[in-house]
C-alpha cells in the first residue's frame, strides 16, 4: 500500500469538506451565542462522529470516517499536522517582552495562580484518583501530576480576546493579566512535556530523566538563542526573498522541524511548534501582515479540522458523567480563583480588580481540550475524564466574559452593527435637503418601533442647529436621546447626489447615520459616533458603500472596512 | 492500523519540513535567476529525492521517504490535498469575463491556439508513440489525446507574470493574451478530463460517456449556476460570519466537495477544485484580502511541497532522454507558435504583435506538469516522455518574456531595489545642507564607481537650482545624468535632524535618493522616481524606514512597503 485509492481520496476529500465546513458554520453559531467558536467546532465533530450521525447511519459514517486502515492513518496524520500548526500560532500571540515589563505584581500572580490550583488538583487527584476518572492501570503520579497541570493552566487566546472585548486589552489590569497568563501557559506547557516525558510513550526511547532534561534545555534554547538567531535572519528574508512567501515559508518549515525534535525527544510534536511559535512571535521584524496571513488560515482552516476530529473520536453523550463534570469544574473554579485572589491580595490590588483577575485568570480554552486529548491518547485519563476537562474549558471560558464585566460594573463598548436593521435602511434616500434626510429617517425609525417622528426631528433638528453634524468623508451622523429608549436605534440614508450637513471638508454627505439613544445613557451616542468615525476615516471607504445594491451588501463592506488590527473589530 | 507511531509522526513532521524547506529555498534561488519558482520546487525534489540524496544515503531517504506504509499514504494524501487547493487558487485566476469582453480577435487565437496544437500533438502521437514515450500497453487513442492536449494547453499564471513584468498587462495586447489563454485553460482542462474518464481508471466506475457527459453538465452547472449561487453568497457571508474566516472555510470547502465530486465522477479530483475555482473567482464580491489570503498561503505552503514530492517520484536524471526531450520541444513551440501566429495573421495583428501573442502564448508551466503527472500515474506515459514533458514546460516559460521583449523590442521597466548596493547606504549621513548631502552621497558613489564626484555634485545642484528635488513625505531625490554610465547608480542617505530640500509640503528630508543615470537614456531615472514616489505616497511609509539599524532591514522594509496590488511589485 502507497497511496489511497481514487474512493480513498474521494472519501478524504469528502470528510475534510465536511468537517471543516460543519466546524466553521457551528463555530460561527455559537459566536453569534456569544460563545467561544471551540464550542460549535466540538459539536460539529460531536454531530458528524460516532454520537449522532453513527447513532443513524453507522454505516455511511463508518465509510466516510473509517477507525482503521489508510483512511483512518490519513485523517489522524492531517489533524496531527494541524495541531502543530495551531499550536504555533498559540505561540505566537505570547509576547514575553511584556511579562519583564509588568515586574512584580505580573510575577506574582502568574506564580500563585499557576501553583495554587495546580496543588489543589495535584491533591484532589491523589485522595480520590478514581471518582475523577483515573484509568484502571494508569500510575497515580502520573495521573496526579496531569489533572494538577490541567487546573493550573488559564487560556491567553481567550482571555485576550475577552480583554479586547471589554476594551481592557491596553490597560494596566489588561497587561497585568495578560503577562500572568503567559507565565502560567509557559510553565504550565513545560510541566505538562515532562509529564510525557515520564511516560515515555513517545520518541527515541530516552530515559525520563534525560528527557526532562532535553525539554528544559530545548525550551532555553528556544527562548534565548534560538529567538535571536530568528530575530536576525526575518530582515534577511524580508530583504532577500518574496515578501510574505519567504516569511510564511521559513515559520512553517522551522514549526515542522521543532515539532520533529520535540517529538523525537519524547515529549509530544505541539511542544516545538509552540516554542518555535513564541520565538517567533517575539520577534519585532516579524510584520503585521504575515502574522495575520499565518493565524488566519490556520484558525480558520486547521483549528476547525481539529477541533471536529475530536468530536470524531469520543462519545460525548455516553461518556457524560454529570457528578464528575461537575467536581471537575469546582476543583478548577475554586483553585484557580482563590489562588489568583490571594496572590491579588499579596500585590494589593482592590477587591474589584482583584474579582476581575481572577474571573479572567479562571477562563480555560483550546489548550485544556488539547492537553486532555493528550492524556486521553496516552492512557493516563477515562473518557469521562476527558469529557468533563472539555465541559470545563468551555464553561470557565464562556462566564470568563460576564463575570469580569459583573466585577467591573463595565459593560462591552456599544457597536454599530447589532444596532443596524435591514427596515431602518433605506438605499436611495428621496430628500435633497438636512431637514428632509433627518425627517425621512425619523418615520422610518419611528414606524419600527413605534416612536413619535416629529419628536425625533425635532430634537434632531435642534441639535443640527448647535453644530451641524456632517463629519467629513461624506458622512453625516445627526442624533437625538430619546428617554423612551433603552437600546440604541439607528437608520441609515445612501443618497447618490449627496446633501449638504456643513461638514468641515465642505463635502456633501453621501452617507448619513440617524442615531437615536437612550437619554440616561450619554455615552451610547458617543461610541457608536466613535466607531462609525474610525471606520470612515480613510476617505476611499464611503465609495466601497455607494456601489452596495442592498442591505446584506451594505452589511459585507461595513465588514471588511473594519480596521482590521483594531482592538475593537465589528463582530 | 489507525494512526501513525511516535516514530512515523516525526518522520511525517520532518519530510514535510524537509520539502517545504528545500522547496522554498531553491524556489527562490530561481526567481533569482529569473527562472519560474516551480523550476527550483521541482529541483528541490529532484535532490531530496532517489535521484541525487536517494543515491547517497539510500537507507537515510527510505527512511524519511518511504515508498510503502503508512508514511507513504499520508505523504501522498497530503500532496493530493496540496494539489487540490492549487488548483482552487489557479481556477481564481481565471477571469472568464474578460473574455467576453474581448471578443472576436481572443476568441479565434484562443480556439486555433489551442486547435493547431493539438492536431500537431494528436499526428505526432499517432504516427510514431513509440518515439514520443507512449507506455507499451497504452490505448494509442488515449495517448495521442494526451499527447495533443499536452501540447495546447498554456500556462495562464505564467503568462499572467511575464506580461505583468513586461507592464504590458492592463495594455489591449496584454488583456488579449489573457483571454486567449483562459480560453485555452478551461477548454484543454475539460479535454483532459473527458480522457480521463474514457480511461475510467477514477471513480464509481460510470462508462465512458456517462463520464464525458457528466463532466460537460457539472462544468456547465459550475459556470452558470455554481457561479450565479456563489456571487449570492459571498455578501451574506460576509455580512454574518466572520470575515475573513467565513468566506475562507466557505471556499475551502466548497473547493473539497467539488474535488470529491469530480473524484467520483471519474475524471480527476483537481478538476472540480479548478471549475470552483473560477466560479469563485469571478465573483465581485471576493475581496482582494480573502483571495491574497488564500493564493499566499497555497503558492507558498502547498504548491512548493507537492511540486517537490514530484522530484521524489521520479528519478529525472535516469530517465532524461535527449532526443525525446528536444523532440517533445520542437512539436510544443512549432504547434503552438505556429497556430497563434496563423490566428493573428487572421485577427490581423501587426507581424511585431502577432510574434508578442505567439511568444506569450507558448509559456507552459505547472499546468503541464500535473497533466503529466496524472498521465504517469494512469499508466499512459513513460517516465521518460514526463521528463520530456517537464523540461518543455519550464524551458517555454523561461523563454518567454525574453522573446517578447525581443519582438516588441521593449524592455523592463527599471525598478529601485536591484540597483541598491549596501555600500552606497548611509544610516546617518552627516549634511546638514542641501548642497552638502549631495555631495556626501556623490563622494561615495564615486568611490564606488570611479566616477567624478566633483562632476557628479556639480551636474546635480545645478538640476538642483533648476527646481528643488525635495518631493514631499520627507523624501528628496537629486539627481544627475551622467554619459560614462551605462546603468543607474543608486546613493541612499538618512538623516534623523532631516534637510530641506525645498518640498512641496514644507517638510525637511529625512530620506534621500541620490540617482545617477545613464546620459542616453532619459527614462531610467523616470521610472525609478516615480517608484520611489509611489512606495512614500503614504506619509507613514517613511517613519518605519527610519527606524531601520543596518542596510537590511532597509531593504526589508522598502520590500514591504511596495504597493501590494501593484503590476510592479518589488521583486
Amino acid at each position: 500500500m502507497h497511496h489511497l485509492t481514487a474512493e480513498g481520496l474521494t472519501v478524504m476529500l469528502l470528510a475534510l469538506g465536511l468537517l471543516i465546513g460543519c466546524a466553521r458554520a457551528l463555530g460561527e453559531l455559537a459566536r453569534r451565542f456569544h460563545q467561544p467558536a471551540v464550542l460549535g467546532e466540538l459539536i460539529a465533530g460531536v454531530l458528524i462522529g460516532p454520537t449522532v450521525f453513527g447513532h443513524f447511519f453507522p454505516e455511511t459514517q463508518g465509510w466516510l470516517f473509517p477507525s482503521e486502515g489508510p483512511n483512518a492513518v490519513v485523517l489522524d496524520a492531517i489533524s496531527n499536522l494541524a495541531i502543530v500548526l495551531f499550536l504555533l500560532v498559540a505561540g505566537m500571540e505570547v509576547d514575553l517582552s511584556i511579562v519583564w515589563r509588568q515586574g512584580r505584581s505580573a510575577l506574582k500572580i502568574g506564580v500563585l495562580g499557576t501553583f495554587i490550583p495546580f496543588l489543589v488538583g495535584l491533591l484532589g487527584a491523589m485522595v480520590m484518583p478514581q471518582v475523577l476518572g483515573q484509568q484502571a492501570d494508569a500510575d497515580n503520579l502520573i495521573f496526579s501530576l496531569f489533572l494538577a497541570t490541567a487546573m493550573s493552566i488559564s487560556a491567553l487566546p481567550v482571555i485576550a480576546k475577552t480583554l479586547m472585548d471589554l476594551n481592557l486589552y491596553r490597560t494596566d489590569l489588561g497587561m497585568l493579566i495578560v503577562s500572568a497568563a503567559i507565565f502560567n501557559d509557559v510553565i504550565g506547557w513545560t510541566i505538562f512535556a515532562i509529564i510525557l516525558g515520564m511516560m515515555g510513550t513517545h520518541g527515541a526511547g530516552f530515559p525520563p530523566l534525560l528527557i526532562i532534561l532535553f525539554t528544559l534545555l530545548f525550551a532555553a534554547a528556544m527562548l534565548t538563542v534560538g529567538r535571536w538567531l530568528i530575530h536576525r535572519i526575518l530582515p534577511v528574508l524580508q530583504a532577500y526573498t518574496h515578501w510574505p512567501g519567504g516569511v510564511l515559508g521559513f515559520a512553517v518549515t522551522l514549526a515542522l522541524f521543532s515539532a520533529a525534535l520535540t517529538e523525537y525527544i519524547g515529549i509530544h510534536a505541539i511542544f516545538g511548534s509552540f516554542l518555535l511559535g513564541v520565538a517567533l512571535g517575539a520577534s519585532s521584524h516579524l510584520q503585521e501582515r504575515t502574522r495575520a496571513l499565518i493565524d488566519e488560515f490556520v484558525s480558520f482552516i486547521f483549528a476547525p479540522l481539529f477541533f471536529a476530529t475530536i468530536g470524531l473520536r469520543v462519545n460525548f453523550l455516553t461518556h457524560f458523567d454529570p457528578v464528575l463534570v461537575f467536581l471537575i469544574f469546582i476543583i478548577a473554579c475554586a483553585g484557580k480563583i482563590g489562588g489568583v485572589l490571594i496572590a491579588a491580595k499579596w500585590a494589593a490590588f482592590t477587591p474589584k480588580d482583584s474579582l476581575a483577575i481572577a474571573f479572567a485568570m479562571n477562563a480555560r480554552g483550546a489548550m485544556e481540550i488539547i492537553l486532555g486529548l493528550l492524556a486521553l491518547e496516552a492512557g493516563i485519563i477515562k473518557q469521562d475524564l476527558f469529557v468533563a476537562l472539555v465541559v470545563m474549558a468551555i464553561g470557565t471560558s464562556a462566564i470568563s466574559g460576564p463575570l469580569i464585566r459583573w466585577a467591573l460594573r463595565r459593560r462591552q463598548p456599544k457597536q454599530l452593527i447589532p444596532h443596524l436593521n435591514p427596515k431602518l435602511f433605506i438605499k436611495d434616500i428621496t430628500a435633497t435637503t438636512r431637514y428632509d434626510a433627518i425627517r425621512e429617517l425619523a418615520v422610518a425609525a419611528s414606524q419600527q418601533h413605534q416612536l413619535d417622528s416629529d419628536k425625533i426631528v425635532q430634537l434632531a433638528w435642534a441639535r443640527e442647529n448647535v453644530a451641524a453634524t456632517g463629519i467629513g468623508n461624506g458622512i453625516a451622523l445627526p442624533h437625538a436621546r430619546l428617554d423612551e429608549l433603552s437600546n440604541a436605534v439607528v437608520a441609515v440614508g445612501l443618497s447618490e447626489p449627496g446633501i449638504g450637513f456643513d461638514a468641515p471638508d465642505g463635502q456633501p454627505a453621501h452617507l448619513i447615520f440617524l442615531l437615536l439613544t437612550p437619554l440616561k445613557d450619554p455615552s451610547v451616542q458617543l461610541e457608536i459616533s466613535a466607531q462609525i468615525a474610525r471606520t470612515f476615516r480613510d476617505a476611499n471607504s464611503l465609495s466601497r458603500v455607494l456601489g452596495v445594491n442592498s442591505y446584506t451588501e451594505f452589511l459585507a463592506v461595513l465588514k471588511t472596512l473594519a480596521p482590521q488590527n483594531s482592538d475593537q473589530p465589528f463582530e
